[in-house]
């Protein structure tokens, strides 16, 4: 098992994501409801609204991809104010993450990671990835998940989990 | 990279929703509200109660451990019913956790995972891991987490994921 192993399994959730994003729409309608009012969202006031979850697991995805790798990621601003921008902005996340080939994440765990927000510390490839990468990607696809189920839309842990090879 | 590796990970993301249980404790005090009504708090009606994102985590986290090593799992019957109670069985499934050694889970990654609930089909270990255990463990322990933020408890992000191993 490398890292490489992961970033399938990232463009499966945000894939996931964007269908729950789908439901949302099929929900906003049936109630006929604007369904942008639900990018602003959100299950606490000092939590981030649904557009910043959904940029958030976008990045964690992006940045983890492009860490392990070496690339560079593509720059998003954050400017995204519709349900339809967001599905934009996922669909170019998972247009990044076809460019990255296994044998760019080659050594990926052993990689010094030193994002920013490290203040110039970093941290090994594969502790990044487990500790760092992974919680803080699902943390937000399910906010993002669970936002869209208080409101009504019609989702279901499946939704979330998507398909498993299964084996006979 | 083994499966092993994301074992210490489990018991980490356990022990930080622990701490935040004791937030939770801590808020109701000062609110003077009885904790206990917590345990039944949800985000929408048809979604799982917090005992049983707590309970749902920690069976992730327990059999994930057991399917890659081949260990047998404690049972847990599912009865808790206040927040210490919770607590404790978090504690049972860090326990266990502790009792699965690095040489318990070698070859784990090619193990046949076949828990009942996929109806007699299997998955590869590594599969297991990486599209079933580790989101379906996040997605209950994210869950928890919001339930109790929703509930004016003062967790922010960093009490779910806790501290990283930062290098100069």
């Amino acid at each position: 098992m490398n890292a490489f192993d992961f970033l399938p399994q990232y463009a499966k959730m945000l894939h996931n994501l964007d269908l729950c994003l789908e439901k949302a729409i099929a929900h906003a309608k049936a109630k006929s409801f604007e369904v942008d009012t639900l990018v602003q969202a959100r299950l606490a006031p000092d939590q981030y609204a649904l557009d910043r979850q959904i940029q958030s697991a976008c990045d964690s995805a992006k940045f983890s991809a492009a860490y392990l790798s070496g690339k560079q990621a593509p720059a998003h601003p954050d400017t995204e104010k519709t349900i339809a921008e967001l599905r934009t902005r996922i669909k170019s996340c998972l247009a990044f993450l076809e460019t990255v080939t296994a044998a760019d994440v080659v050594g990926g765990e052993d990689r010094k990671v030193a994002p920013k927000w490290l203040g110039g510390k970093w941290v090994k490839g594969d502790q990044f990835l487990v500790q760092a990468s992974l919680p803080n990607f699902y943390f937000h696809v399910t906010t993002a998940y669970s936002i869209l189920r208080h409101n009504g839309v019609d989702v279901g842990k499946m939704d979330f989990m998507g398909s498993l090879p299964l084996r006979d």
